[in-house]
């Protein structure tokens, strides 16, 4: 297996530390909307994306979704490890976005292996931070943010990550990753038709006016 | 100066990086309410609070505060040199809760000693990565707990970490630490009054019935 190689701290560890993490890890396929983690599945391991896109995201009590972040092809993540980081106290749900494609080093091996090298120990709380970064950035996206701001940025953000000005996502897959309800999109996207900032059909959202959108921002 | 020797990462230092510490750091006083970090100020260094209680806070556009940690004695801080971590892309507010002192290690001299010695850097992530449970823990909070649930958390957080069933704070600063407005906070202490639970005169909270505000939460 080849694909362990690519994870960041591989030059790092010593013969018997690789021998480890050949073990112990595995390349899993995911549908798209499928849960990756969280829920009862509860400590899946260190994730690498080889394909696909994932997102992360936390759940109330009543069941609203808040997305953190989404994760595409190289991206890392340690929160799906929580378990042997003790400083992470809070619990994420992981989902496929799309089809995806994970290489997942196994929670044991993965906390032996942060225990006994401090270069993995150092990453693991290194990418723990990146994805810090991500959350205070969906936190203030959420708690200070009006909604017509969420969603056009969420519009032009993912037209330049796939360098389309087609978005094909349903209004709830777009509720999810905004944080509202799919009624609060469909009501939003109407306006932004009638705006000629966009313009929807069958299931594709198609931006008109990049320029207007800015402007909402 | 000895303080020095109580930073976590001390002994992993060499001679001449215990020097440059020695030679980068200071130590200030801050009344209470007094701004620490954030706003123009902006790089100040790694901190170590060795008396007094700081608050961490981002603010909105529209100056609405929402407190992400509280430090007190012995805690370390390193949002506070967001500027040497190019994981961390938000801005915080640091004030100070009640008078403080800490021990500040420059950032230039913090952000030398993480390029050359893994085991500081691997604190600083460390550090980033616990206060991301905090953040975590303030976001879920604002997000998905009704306010009355937030107060009464926060009556009895502040009663243990006192040791003392008084709590003496203004409802300016209640509001601050609940992420809510001031007139908000009278309400809700009048009702918690009303129900028997709190009683409030002349700018002292006492608890009357900490089980029937455990029942809120």
């Amino acid at each position: 297996m080849e694909y362990t190689e690519r994870l960041p701290y591989w030059r790092h560890l010593n013969d018997s530390e690789k021998q480890l993490v050949r073990q112990h890890s595995n390349i899993r396929r995911y549908g798209r909307g499928e849960l990756i983690h969280g829920g009862g599945s509860d400590c899946l391991g260190q994730v690498m994306v080889l394909s696909g896109l994932t997102r992360t995201y936390v759940l109330s009590e009543e069941g609203r979704e808040v997305t953190l972040f989404r994760l595409g092809e190289g991206d890392c993540c340690v929160l799906s490890a929580s378990c042997v980081i003790t400083q992470i106290t809070f619990d994420t749900f992981m989902s496929a976005e799309m089809d995806c494609e994970l290489l997942i080093v196994s929670s044991g091996a993965f906390g032996s292996l942060s225990d006994s090298n401090i270069y993995v120990r150092c990453f693991m709380y290194e990418q723990a931070t990146a994805r810090f970064s991500d959350v205070m950035w969906a936190m203030q996206n959420v708690l200070f943010r009006r909604f017509d701001q969420r969603l056009a940025a969420f519009l032009l953000e993912e037209s330049g990550r796939t360098g389309s000005n087609e978005i094909r996502m349903t209004h709830e897959q777009l509720a999810q990753n905004t944080s509202s309800a799919r009624e609060v999109v469909a009501r939003m996207l109407k306006r932004f038709a009638s705006d000629g900032l966009v313009d929807v059909r069958r299931g594709v959202i198609r931006i008109l006016d990049a320029g207007g959108l800015e402007e909402l921002l």
